[in-house]
């Protein structure tokens, strides 16, 4: 059966089987290591973590593997490649957020591993030398900071960022980094230069596989987000004297503002995405009009342009809507990250091969943030969805049928297999 | 000068001067008794409150009032008429809630002193016994109960009720009373049946006055209210990879239901107030969406039937947004007060009285709770309002002008002598 011949439909199912059993085995492995409490909870350099970390070094190197940790905890597995130059990465972060699903993230790092032993075992020595890496963290649950992982390879993360960070117990990074045995010279720089392009197979968390009914999703663009805080000054009055049109109420000018956004958000449609997940009232309390309220705007798109546009729209209609109440307003952008597109030519091959298997596969934005956009901003990058059941995720429930990460990572292998194999003949 | 033979200009004027200093007088004596802090601060049982109650003894003995507590610690200061039975009483409340003003209850004390005091000085004995009260409590500010004071005496408040109730610091109301010295049997019952008349005098909290550039505020009636908490659940979801139909967004549908109560409540308009003052999210944060949001709605009206209307037509309609919208949606009354008219007789009179003063004087409803809804369930019961300044209560910043107060303090003064000593004779 072979990957690069492009499978008959019995040498499919066979290679699904194999990959079904070999990403389950492996995702148990690292789900066995997680700290206490419902789901899986794996923070940053933590005893759970670095267990992972561990249970995953011991599953590439009994694929064949060559393994080494960088100074900040991440984790590759080689294969070594005919050529000296150029590697071929893929792979996904290891940590997770508290209480969460087995899959996110973890997925990557098994069907990699599972990939990478398949082609190993059935192909020998790549042409180019091919890697998958446990990144050791993305989700920035454990310390105020994402993408250490991958922003440490991307050079976009830097120790003197984690000088000041504490968790939430007031252990600094730097020391629960040391207790993992890692830091600044601990072992060879995470920066790398080296990389040739860079795959993530990840879980979609959301519905849009699901709905469609597609089995894998291929990633045109990590979308660029601008957060906001909105404030809106009113003032607080007894709900019973004061008449309803001599109030100045807060509370309704936000009602106003979320309506508004939600109706313009539906109207531009997809990919733009808008949301008001946090709201505070002051004094909040039943019989006082709200004098204040505070809430923040969540924007997504995959343009930047798009992005722009729409939260200059929203600032200029908010203030009228805070205008026509007699409301003082005020709008401030607190996070800003750029669309980060994937690599084009990847795309299309990855279009190709879903086809040529037969894989149900379509063309989407992915409205979370990846490592991948780190990756993206240095090198080549793709990346790749597979469903997640009712789009649940960060949770204990989140979940991937086993066919489905079979699919995954069987797409995975045969683009690791193009890249490794069929080219980069020196 | 005198009172029942309605003033003439002059007479009027040197009234109105008498009454702004005896005012101001007692009112900054109760104001001196105050907890540390912004404002005024007299909490139930508290030693500020102690001490501004035996202030007022003061002031009612030295106006020639003979005093008494009752059980509960409600003060009366009395001034006994010819005839044996029937008393006209006039009071407000005592207690502040924290970091209060220093007119809102203590001003219908001040007053009623200053009015007895003239009474008595200009006129001897009444036919009728009057009396002012400095009621214990009616704010509800240190232990979870309102109305202690006024409730006891109409009977609507009782021992039962206080057992077992605490203040935030875990003081028991009956320890904290009886450190006062008071507490049942401790002094003559509470409960009132000999009480021909009560009359409140009392500030707006509210800007009709002002916003109408009137004087007095006669009141119709209090009031009623309904007090529902609004549940709706949606889905939580992740900001970012949930396209915009595929939302069950519990905040935004929240939105919604505020838009339209408020819509609703100005079509409807006045004396109908709605207010959604209390609001919360979860998970309440930027990059979810809100699965959940819970909300109050305080609605008050001075008519029963239209409460009940108006509250019905908002669980419908709420119902139908959140059906719109595939969101779960409960709603539960949890606060039910009915309205309590003010005595119609006595109404014309104050008409009458502000008419002949030259006083500027409207009908209103009070749209906040006040111990003449206690008082109006057992006995014919008026209530005045002198203006709010920017309708400010509850705050160190509330405020009544001097002249404004002796306005009021006059009206009360000649419907206490039309009562007391024109009336009565038996």
């Amino acid at each position: 059966m072979g990957i690069g011949a492009y499978a008959a439909d019995s040498e499919r199912e066979a290679l699904l089987d194999y990959f079904e059993r070999r990403v389950a085995l492996h995702l148990d492995r690292l789900a066995a290591h997680s700290a206490e409490g419902e789901g899986v909870t794996r923070l940053l350099y933590s005893p759970a973590w670095l267990a992972g970390q561990r249970a995953a070094k011991d599953m590439m190197e009994r694929g064949g593997l060559v393994t080494r940790f960088d100074e900040v905890g991440n984790l590759f597995g080689r294969l070594q490649g005919k050529r000296g130059t150029g590697t071929i990465l893929t792979g996904s972060h290891i940590d997770t957020v508290v209480n969460g699903g087995k899959y996110d993230g973890a997925y990557g790092v098994a069907a990699g591993i599972a990939a990478l032993e398949y082609l190993k075992q059935s192909y020998g020595t790549p042409n180019r030398s091919l890697e998958v890496v446990s990144l050791c963290e993305e989700e920035g649950s454990r310390f105020p900071l994402a993408y250490w992982g991958s922003g440490s390879i991307a050079g976009e993360r830097s120790f003197s960022q984690i000088q000041e960070l504490e968790d939430d117990n007031g252990v600094a990074f730097s020391e629960a980094m040391s207790e993992c045995g890692f830091g600044e010279g601990s072992a060879a720089p995470a920066r790398r230069t080296d990389i040739h392009a860079f795959i993530e197979l990840h879980v979609e968390q959301g519905t849009v596989l699901e709905s469609r009914n597609m089995q894998i999703g291929i990633v045109e663009a990590i979308v660029g987000q601008r957060r906001m805080n909105v404030e809106i000054i009113g003032e607080a009055n007894h709900a019973g004297t004061t008449p309803m049109l001599l109030r100045r109420d807060a509370l309704e000018g936000a009602a106003a503002m979320i309506g508004l956004l939600r109706q313009e958000a539906l109207r531009k449609g997809a990919p733009l995405v808008a949301t008001v997940g946090r709201l505070l009232t002051l004094p909040n309390v039943p019989n006082v009009v709200a004098g204040q309220v505070s809430f923040t705007v969540d924007v997504r798109h995959s343009d930047s342009a798009a992005l722009d546009e729409f939260c200059s729209w929203l600032a200029g209609s908010f203030r009228l809507l805070a205008e026509e109440r007699g409301l003082a307003f005020r709008c401030e952008e607190w996070f800003r990250e750029e669309p980060v597109p994937m690599h084009a030519g990847m795309g299309s091959r990855l279009d190709a091969i879903c086809s040529d298997l037969g894989i149900g596969a379509m063309r989407m934005v992915s409205g979370a943030g990846h490592d991948a956009q780190m990756m993206g901003r240095v090198c080549p990058s793709a990346m790749l969805f597979v469903p997640s059941r009712r789009g649940i995720s960060h949770s204990p429930e989140e979940y991937t049928a086993p066919r489905e990460l079979a699919v995954g990572a069987l797409a995975l292998a045969t683009l690791l297999y193009q890249l490794g194999y069929e080219e980069g003949r020196s």
